[in-house]
């Protein structure tokens, strides 16, 4: 069965799993308060060239998205985001359960622009509405979407504008970075808080959470064990981190998984198969008869996007760092 | 450095990383829904007696704590729970975050009677009160005391009598089971729901909760996935649990810790040094000279637990399944 | 200054304010739990033709909403509602803040139809998202528009069809069921939980939720008292609602401001304004050059409701039970 | 039946009402925005000689401590009160369903003192437990005992200490006002917030939230608003608070119920009825045997407090404004 169901279907990349089994005897302080966090945080610090950046490391990303929003907002504050944003979507309610409204913004390819925030953010707020005050994005997309450093930028200006934090969901950072030509440091000049995905690029399980911004550091190390999210065992995600980070692997994967689905969706144009959005990282979303999608689901595992008139399903098939050139050229071969 | 400061300073034991190791290339399912989360929630049911059980693998024990209690109590309703227990405490204001008062039961043990909650929870209450609905207990305690399966009978019957659930706490199960003489049917038996503690007792992570009565089953996935408590590689969970629950080992290493802690709780008496509460499990409350104390922290990583008039500190130790004899021995030289 | 601003702008009918003066001495128990409360709880069910109905007397609309709401759902359940409903926009993030996603529903009239809920609401649910149980409508709606007897029971067949709930909020119920001739039974008849407006139709204050279904009703004082919208001289409630609703004094106010919103649409009408909807109820939504609306602002107090292209603006004029008619023609003569 | 039951059994004071009654055929602004509120919030800024508090009006006593504690802690803060607090014990949850845990301070009188402060708060917090913001007094307390100027100077040197915020709960401060011989500005004075309770003090209904500290200000009325506690006929409010405060009825109404109390107190002493604490001000405390409380119910309304060994009932006599002296004597007579 090949599979392209999505980029956390396997354990993790050889280099991680080895350092968790070089490491595991040794005894360490709890909760991230050792010597693997400290150096994986200073690494992250020091790609970022934010030397005074807050770096936490927690398990998953609803848990880090509702982590963070949740500390850093008031209670009368809202977020906004894409109307495809994952925290919309597929986080059962994760943000609302902590008490915020999200404000969804329409948007086709699921990024954001200034002229979005400016259009549905813009106007004067009465005291019966909630206060607009984060705004999420997530880079890559859920489309598989990429920014820009000059649309980071762009959005960084707009938010400073209408007085909005920005707070940039890297659960695929990876990815982002490899296609849209940014670095870490991008993020940490634009972005109050952004998080860096070990989960989807390698790691068994991990996000590490950059707190630029000051104002949004007060109290946060409770409120993750408030919210179930300190890991006991903390310095698995400092093991993890300094293993991917250390050396370039974090990117190298990432340009793996990119580089797989350049060449999926080259043979899908090839074969004239018509893609929801353009193929931008590792996601890609072709657009076939329902009869092919039947077919195909016999020997490949993916999942339906959504279905769409006219008798066609949208799929999305996901590219990762352990997928092969043979696997996509298989799958070419079954369309 | 002599390591007594917790259960959870080192990685996993061999057997857990092996499988790790092994099972590192699967391509399976996310969140859960693998066969190797299928076949431990299976084998937990086995070990319960309890075919209908319905099983959930989460990551930590404030997580589970939060994620359970949430689900279970309505609005209006509140957990009672032992004062010095971990969520009235240790949890960051956990379940008041999520909405829910704790009612703080005295106890000099950590344990809870039916007598507590005949008195403490028996009494009329009015439309301005908040409504006590679910116990909490830990097992084995955070002071290191253990119930028996006649105490766990006792308190159901409480319960039943009250009104309330019972909800069992079990970040250190195994040491309970083995100290109490208890199998895990004895809290299928009498709790509505409990859980299995694996990162105390030689998994990297993961807490097992069953949930034995059907009316707090609906909807704790969607729970789980709004307290950002699903982890992505779910498996992970699956297979850590399969590891140390099929052979037996899940015991063997929690009776190792309690044998250590006899053998500590042992030394210390024949040196007459008091113990706050008596030494039942894998945690040993000693009564030392403040001097003492801080002679002791530069050999051995330990925790105090409080302060006491007339220069004394109560101290703790904690043993592991990696704690050596040797250790001990050491320990108690030092003494 | 002609006075079309809300009909909440006075204070309370004569007939009202005379009934809390008459009783101002009496001595009761607090809380609602006093002679006059049970009594109007009384009428209101035999008004609904509800014996077994159980009544609440709550001040305001955001409260009734935000109480019943949250103690109706589970913490993974989500409320539905038009895209203008008043617990989408106007209430400051009160639901989301009491943990529950609204899941908005694009509606050109403020009203909600079964085609809706079917497509927006009816399809399959996985863990990752949140649970569609509530469906809120209002009456009138944020728009003025009106459900009729059949739309209520399509809705409820609707609702019986995809297990959800129906609740009503019902701040203007009275100008509801006079434009729409609908009673008090089509409500109990047709909506798990709905609310009587007292509020914009007579009273100082007050919403009387009546709630239908008996699974709804546990717990429901405790979530009042602990959302603070337990009023301890409850009996003030009681005394208002028995004077509006004992000699049909609610209707008969409410059929004035009706009769005083066709007056003001006819002459609007024969005036060539256009309206935003048709004008059903006491709400009026008239599109008007802005040049118009910033002269009628010097006589008038109204509220703009939306900017238009093209130079316009929809205002809103909404009447009450003390417009009069002379107000109306005042109005008219200013266009 | 004599009424002792509590001080909010009858309506408004006649001034209240006849201030009613006059303004209410105004047209005004909605949700506190007009000139009663502007001119009551300014009368109350003369009066604690605080020309920059901000005033916000709610309607109940529950309502602005959920609302104004919620709003000014972060969710990694908690409030401390004697354990006997009000938000402990009668308020259904209130605090901790809007996200915060309580932390109870013995105490047997009710008051809180600096050495409690500094006992129970002023050691180190871990990031595993809720940190400590808020301290929480009500004054009166719940016992009727009251705080002298010199107390509350000494807490709120404590509070400076330890970087905590002092809240005030008056919802009884005109009572402990006249019985401690404060005024208003020694609230402004000491407190960061405090309330000026009208409900139990003449008023129909309402409590002023006087906000000193600047800090805590952004987003209130967002809140109070999200919260279902702004009330739409704002006015109301406004015109009561200005009915009793600009000529002083205020504490004349309090004073004359402290002064009932004291007549009471005096007749149980001379009959030797012991108090469970001394009486202070409109809240007295007798205890007295079974069956005399039993007798006493078939001709007086009163609250048992608690039960007490001996065949003994610690019971609650509570004077208003509008007990009358015959009251008194016929209580004690019947004693």
């Amino acid at each position: 069965m090949l599979y392209f169901r999505n980029d956390y279907g396997a354990g993790a990349h050889p280099a991680v799993l080895e350092a968790l089994c070089r490491t595991n005897g040794e005894l360490t302080a709890g909760y991230g308060a050792d010597r693997h966090c400290l150096a994986a945080a200073e690494t992250i610090r020091e790609l970022c060239r934010s030397p005074e950046a807050e770096v936490h490391f927690l398990v998953g990303g609803t848990q880090v998205n509702k982590t963070a929003i949740g500390a850093f907002l008031r209670p009368w504050e809202a977020a906004a985001a894409a109307s495809a944003g994952h925290i919309c979507v597929h986080e059962a309610g994760a943000i609302e359960q902590g008490g915020h409204k999200i404000l969804p913004i329409p948007s086709r390819d699921g990024k954001l622009t200034p002229a979005m925030l400016r259009s549905n953010l813009g106007g004067p707020v009465t005291e019966h509405e909630v206060v607009p005050r984060l705004v999420y994005i997530s880079n890559t997309s859920e489309l598989g979407t990429v920014y820009t450093a000059a649309e980071l930028s762009a959005l960084r200006e707009a938010c400073d504008e209408q007085g909005l934090l920005l707070y940039c969901d890297g659960a695929r950072l990876g990815s982002a970075m490899d296609a849209g030509g940014t670095d870490f440091a991008d993020y940490a000049r634009t972005c109050d808080a952004f998080t860096i995905g070990g989960t989807k690029n390698g790691l068994l399980f991990g996000e590490a959470l950059v707190i630029v911004n000051p104002a949004l550091r007060p109290g946060f190390r409770n409120c993750m064990k408030q919210q179930g999210a300190m890991l006991a065992k903390g310095r698995l995600l400092g093991v993890q981190f300094e293993a991917v980070l250390r050396d370039g692997l974090y990117l190298e994967l990432a340009a793996h998984a990119n580089r797989l689905a350049r060449r999926l969706a080259a043979g899908l144009a090839a074969r004239g198969v018509p893609l929801l959005v353009p193929a931008e990282s590792n996601q890609v979303f072709p657009i076939l008869p329902d009869a092919a999608v039947d077919a195909l689901r016999e020997s490949a595992a993916f999942e339906a996007e959504r279905k769409l008139d006219g008798g066609r399903t949208c799929v999305r098939f996901v590219t990762a760092w352990h997928t092969a050139d043979a696997d996509v050229d298989a799958l070419l071969e079954l369309l």
